[in-house]
């Protein structure tokens, strides 16, 4: 089938990750769409940003509106940001009859009535799952996940830097002045740290989630906004002796005379999930009647994430523009053709750190013993608690009989081979000191 | 535009969740698909259990098989669970033409390479997002929100029995047999639990999660399914003490040497937000290279939850039989016509708890001139804690020249209207004790 052509304004940090994800992961979105995605114009101010992302010069030009116009381009990715040109260029796009894929949730809060009667009007469409909570595919969530739902209200952590901030006055006692400065050295707030502290990118993400959840206009001017350059350390000291958080929050809410939207610093229960929600990570919690409370995680920025969320759209608009079949999304996510023979894994093959619990004779030099079997299984030991020895108890009159105290003995290993520590264990369960079986459950550190 | 027309077959749990939702929220689907759905005929072995749910008796069968025939219905929508009769029913509904909307976890793991073959076929489809994760629209996320990424591992507390028993056990103390007795006497588990505990239901949604994420075949028999029996009060107490909890995982994850699928008990670290899921909630983490970690958290089973996800498959189903518009999916969600005109809430309408931190004169009386403000106002107090006096600090000469120590008061009061806030807080600020301004930030207690 033929490539998915498209014309890419912009090459900076999500315009970069877009390109890079195309061309790193082109094998598996073809598995998945069955047609290759290829960017067939791109327009940068730095046309040596391209070469680094090594595009083909001829697809690459400072001129914009050539790209929007190009009659190649089936869909048009702005990555530009900001009001103007942006909307300028959408605008035309589809009037072109072009679709349009977009990050820029300010052009969608502010300007998107007008560019989604433009769409309708010219039989193309918009998409913007990048504009709101970076990779979380949370607008997919909202408007088709949840579906079957009245939405009651949404509740989101949904500026990483303003969160960055806040976790940082947390876990290391900073004031405010301080947590942004940390922030601006990682990179993770801008000189002009306004558009995230004050809670205007919040406010335009809030917007939009407020219009998909309500089916309500969106209304970014009705939007309250309030940022957390008043949030002082004191303040979240006292917060979590109260037993609380505070997070910058952006709320909208369906209440009985009309629709909150609210973005500002709020106490969170230190217990719930959105309160745990730390350093630069997004998160929408959204309550729902049906499906009760759903909540949704990932990294609210960044090139690739976002990436992530804009390259799903051209997926999803270019299966929408595919009408041959009714398979729109194959059954498995990947086309049947295209399902891979990768081998199902034994659980002998797995690897993970270990956690054994024995018990074992209390005399001296049973640890040893252990220890040794595991050094000779090349199994490193990550921690160790002895438990101090308890009295047999009545109801094992068999080790009563032995006369013996017992100590238990606990510890996490270090990453080894399933099959490893089976052989070992099966070794440690021979040592006379050691009564009964070694229990063992596998550790999932969840790091990447 | 006609309705849509399903066959319900079965009429329990999530059949019974199904006709409520449709029945509930008739005007907010109506609003995002731009049609009804209506229920042309239901199977069930218990007629009376129709009446209960305000079924139409003409539309009430004993016979699934009537209803899989019926030339009316366009998607048949199985909710009996298990193999047999599910599996012939949805063959023959397929052979007959007809979508299919499924919640079946264990017909969709062991026959669902059978069944997407007869939908190939037969040119029809089958949705099964409740299949995994009940309301969670995890298959949503995992198939077309992370379509851009290779993904890497999925790791998920997808069994709501065995996270409530490991939930008991670490909150409570209790023993695996005390915690199972709970859940039974609460209803989340069965009189034989064995699918929930053993691993067995885990392991059907992995099988399906796995091959989503990775593009392989469908693969129950291949994995590892451990079951929670085992674990004990003292492996819970002690995983705390090492930093940990445990928790039921179901793992896959694409290694180089194939692909491991894993349901067993695992040690995850204490601060990760997978480790604070509790009770009868199911989380999914799904690791992608673009991405990175996104996380999905939802009820992962009951009636509404559950029909939420096979509400939003119909919807699904439905559009894409719709051809005449590009616009597939509408692009806020509901339809332009539809949008509805519910007013902006002022920031000043809306009602929270709050948090008030002030500086205050250390002398007797202060505390109650303050709560005498909010008693008239009617704002009652949830907390106060008073700080010790501090002697006024060195960059502050003009308090110090009043000569008074200075205490915190800080509070949380109960929900209160903005307005009458700011009206008690600007009494408050016109004390003479009172120094400066009070400090105020709301609370979310994010309830529901």
């Amino acid at each position: 089938m033929q490539p998915v052509k498209i014309g890419l304004l912009g090459l900076g940090t999500v315009g970069g990750g877009t390109a890079t994800v195309l061309s790193r992961n082109a094998g598996e979105i073809a598995r998945r769409l069955g047609r290759d995605i290829v960017i067939t114009a791109a327009a940068t101010l730095q046309p040596e940003r391209a070469r680094e992302l090594g595009l083909a010069p001829a697809t690459v030009t400072t001129d914009a509106e050539a790209v929007v116009d190009n009659p190649e381009c089936e869909i048009i990715v702005e990555l530009i940001g900001g009001y103007e040109p942006a909307r300028a260029l959408v605008l035309r796009a589809l009037e072109n009859g072009k679709h349009v894929v977009t990050a820029n949730k300010a052009l969608i809060a502010m300007h998107g009535e007008e560019i989604f009667q433009t769409a309708r009007d010219n039989n193309a469409t918009v998409a913007y799952e990048a504009a709101v909570g970076g990779g979380i595919p949370i607008i997919k969530a909202a408007r088709e996940g949840l579906a079957a739902n009245r939405i009651d209200w949404v509740a989101g952590i949904i500026n990483g830097t303003g969160n960055f901030i806040l976790t940082e006055m947390r876990e290391k006692g900073r004031d405010f002045a301080a947590a942004l400065q940390a922030a601006q050295a990682l990179g993770y707030a801008e000189a002009d740290p306004t558009f995230d502290i004050e809670g205007i990118d919040a406010a335009h993400k809030l917007t939009i989630l407020a219009a998909i959840a309500f089916g309500v206009p969106l209304r970014f001017e009705a939007c309250y906004t309030e940022g957390i350059s008043g949030v002082s350390a004191e303040d979240v000291a006292y917060a979590e002796e109260l037993g609380y958080r505070i997070k910058h929050l952006g709320i909208a809410r369906r209440a009985a005379a009309g629709i909150e939207m609210r973005v500002h610093p709020a106490l969170v229960p230190a217990q719930t999930l959105l309160a745990n929600v730390d350093g630069v990570m997004n998160a929408v919690l959204v309550m729902a009647d049906a499906a009760g409370p759903t909540m949704y995680y990932g990294a609210g920025a960044g090139a690739e994430p976002t990436a992530s969320a804009v390259v799903a759209d051209i997926i999803d608009v270019a299966r929408a523009r595919e009408r041959e079949s009714k398979h729109n999304v194959p059954l498995l996510g990947f086309r049947p053709d295209a399902v891979g023979d990768d081998p199902a894994l034994p659980i002998s093959a797995i690897e993970t750190p270990y956690y054994l619990r024995m018990t074992a004779a209390d005399r001296p030099g049973v640890l040893a013993e252990v220890t040794a079997i595991l050094g000779r299984a090349a199994i490193s030991i990550e921690a160790v608690i002895q438990k101090d020895p308890q009295k047999d108890s009545q109801n094992n009159p068999k080790e009563k009989a032995e006369g013996g105290e017992q100590a238990q003995i606990i510890m996490l290993t270090q990453t080894v081979k399933e099959a490893q520590m089976h052989r070992a264990i099966a070794d440690i369960e021979q040592l006379p000191a050691i009564r009964g079986a070694v229990k063992r459950i596998r550790v999932e550190p969840l790091a990447r």
